[in-house]
């Protein structure tokens, strides 16, 4: 994915520092390659080796077009979490068929959209969310299939922010057998309502997979209560996401196999001991695909040296194109795209800009000596960037390019100040 | 401001509950009369007490066009960090006398714009923009008049992501001799910049004023050194921002009075011992001026009650109109509109709508017995909400209505789910 030639970096064999000429900085660049070679991976370890799966994008990583495009292309399931979501999947034709709606407030506009364009499955992650589907799909005369989203009363590994899956979460129904149990019978019998299985997700960024077994523990208990209290099997399990991804050296990610294969194992082992059919099993990656796939190329600005304290950069982006730091304490590592084979003997802060201390990009970065005018290239930035960009110090949101068969494409471009007011009246 | 009546919430006469069905939730609602009490106590508190003095809205708070408006129509001053926001002024023809350009890292396009556009000064953040603005200008043809921004080297008793006069700063020029003097004696002498003066920003969302008193005499200490090393007196001394307002009952905001009235008096008595004119003073007001005068309007949708443990009310918005919460950790309090007067015997968590657990809005709110449907008014979102507002989870910005003499004004229109894919090719 990346080499160095000449000085400069290169991504799948296009040079990053003449992107950031050609489109201007800030810019966020994916390498098309780096996203098939992770499908290729899910392909490999979960969809060829398993029959009976699917994998969803959760696209709230990148919700573009071009990725539902693509995932089209791949044989790919969308996982959406909202109107906006699926319409972007509708402005692309993504077959409604492979699309499943998540999350934990789902308007009834929205679940009319979806229904009207008929998506696959809802994961339902409420009790309220039940008899309001069950309701407006009796208006509508229209049936969905369903999965509950359960809380598994695990805790992972994790930022504190981004686990999911514990006992006191706004995802996912208790794991309490008052509230729990009459709902399963209630969706087994309901006349609009297929109730097809279980979910869970219990968090992101995750580099165990214990977290993952201990809340299938939780699934495989609930698929025998079913079977043996409702004389009902469970068809469909659906494990979510929180494949980590490597960020900086501090990150030692696993391989899809690494999780899927323990969870396999165990449900299978654990159907046939207990003579259940083994589900349909899918999972919903997000980072995993896109994470690594993307870089930020940003210019260098102000350069500030405070004696005896730190020397800051500055960059012409910052928190309104890549909030994680600010928000998650994120970690990322950089270089300088223009000086990639120079020696990183300064240590410096990457500082945005924004007019607020907030906007640290990145702390304590080895690089080389910088001047205004250098490229700086972070990279794992290609998820949760683009899609949490805001226009805070009214910064336009910029464009976004995508290395495909070796040329760069613009697929989002950059917006301008006349858009940013638009909406004003 | 608030009143309740037939157990709705009225702000400025208007029922909020009206509000939200005549132009939906999420929905920023801003009170204008508010708005006017905030600049009137700036005037009478500052402007008109102390001659040769005025105040710019630091419109990061809240960049639109119509507090562009209201603040000209004032005689208020715009303090513009981007180009973006430098647009914003100008597509009302904001008078360019009265803006000042900050921001740590202004970009040379940047700077064009605004001398061409005629900007009254620019705050000066580091040797580095100094010696940019210089050459431009010089090409240009053009002067420009200029502040120093001073790293005063005090800690403000505030966030840390909000703390920005400490020495450890990406703002400011470093108080260090080596540095500030040399640049201080080259501003003197430039032939296209004429240097005014320093300015200071010790922090936001402030309740005490000795961080703004000891970052004083930081200045102070610097005018008398201008003065006699340099034989130069500083005309222009700016003050900055930071005057905290009140979310929940846990703040207690000064008013601006309790900053204006040490600072004008030690300055003065400074002055005077030491025989040299009092400068130009300035201040920067932007939370404080809109932040008590907006409100955010939800519809409570799913509610969840996890037994033993809490319950969560979800709203249709979240993270993407107020990011405070998850990336400050800021606190708000908060009604149900259309059940104001009835007793809040509940304690919830409000969660917002977007597919992540950092999305909470507020924890332990005290409120009624809540339905879906309920509209929840959140108090004090005036800064900060729509300014940093995002597309994440694909979820649209919402409008932005100002009650202007007892109705409401739709100022911003929501976003469509066709224009959040609209720069998509």
């Amino acid at each position: 994915m990346f080499e160095i030639k000449n000085h400069n970096l290169y991504m799948d064999g296009v040079s990053t520092v003449e992107l950031a000429n050609q489109f201007g900085t800030p810019l966020y660049v994916y390498s098309e390659d780096k996203i098939l070679a992770n499908l290729k991976e899910i392909k490999n370890a979960f969809l060829s080796k398993y029959e009976n799966s699917h994998a969803a994008f959760a696209c709230k990583a990148f919700c573009t077009k071009y990725i539902c495009r693509l995932l089209d292309q791949e044989g790919f399931w969308l996982d959406v979490v909202s109107g906006g979501e699926l319409y972007t999947a509708m402005s692309v034709n993504f077959p409604a068929n492979r699309i499943e709606f998540n999350g934990n407030n789902k308007s009834i506009e929205e679940i009319k959209l979806a229904l009207n364009y008929g998506v696959n499955r809802f994961v339902v992650d409420s009790v309220s969310e039940f008899f309001t589907l069950e309701q407006i799909c009796k208006q509508m005369g229209r049936s969905a299939n369903i999965l509950f989203r359960i809380t598994p009363n695990v805790s992972a590994n994790t930022h504190d922010y981004i686990s999911t899956g514990k006992k006191d979460s706004k995802f996912g129904i208790p794991l309490n057998e008052m509230i729990l149990f009459p709902l399963i019978e209630k969706a087994i019998h309901s006349e609009v309502l297929n109730f097809l299985g279980f979910h869970f997700h219990v968090g992101s960024q995750l580099h165990e997979t214990q977290t993952h077994l201990s809340a299938l523990e939780v699934i495989l208990e609930l698929m025998l209560t079913t079977k043996m209290k409702f004389n009902h099997t469970i068809e469909d399990f659906n494990f979510g996401g929180g494949f980590g991804v490597k960020y900086t050296e501090a990150d030692q990610p696993l391989g899809i196999s690494d999780f899927v294969d323990p969870i396999m194992a165990r449900l299978t082992e654990f159907c046939e001991a207990n003579n259940i059919d083994r589900p349909h099993v899918s999972m919903e990656p997000g980072r995993f695909i896109v994470g690594e796939a993307g870089i930020q190329l940003y210019s260098i600005g102000t350069i500030k040296e405070i004696p005896e304290i730190k020397t800051y950069l500055s960059v012409d982006g910052g928190m309104t194109d890549n909030i994680r730091p600010g928000l998650y304490g994120a970690r990322y590592t950089a270089l300088l795209a223009n000086k990639a084979d120079l020696n990183a003997t300064e240590v410096v802060d990457i500082s945005g800009k924004c007019c607020e201390s907030t906007d640290i990009l990145i702390k304590s970065l080895q690089l080389p000596p910088a001047e205004a005018g250098d490229i700086l290239a972070v990279f794992s930035t290609g998820a949760y960037g683009y899609s949490m960009a805001n226009n805070y110090n009214k910064l336009p949101i910029p464009p976004v390019v995508v290395i495909s068969e070796g040329e760069p494409k613009l697929i989002v471009r950059g917006q301008t100040y006349e858009e940013m007011i638009s909406r004003e009246l």
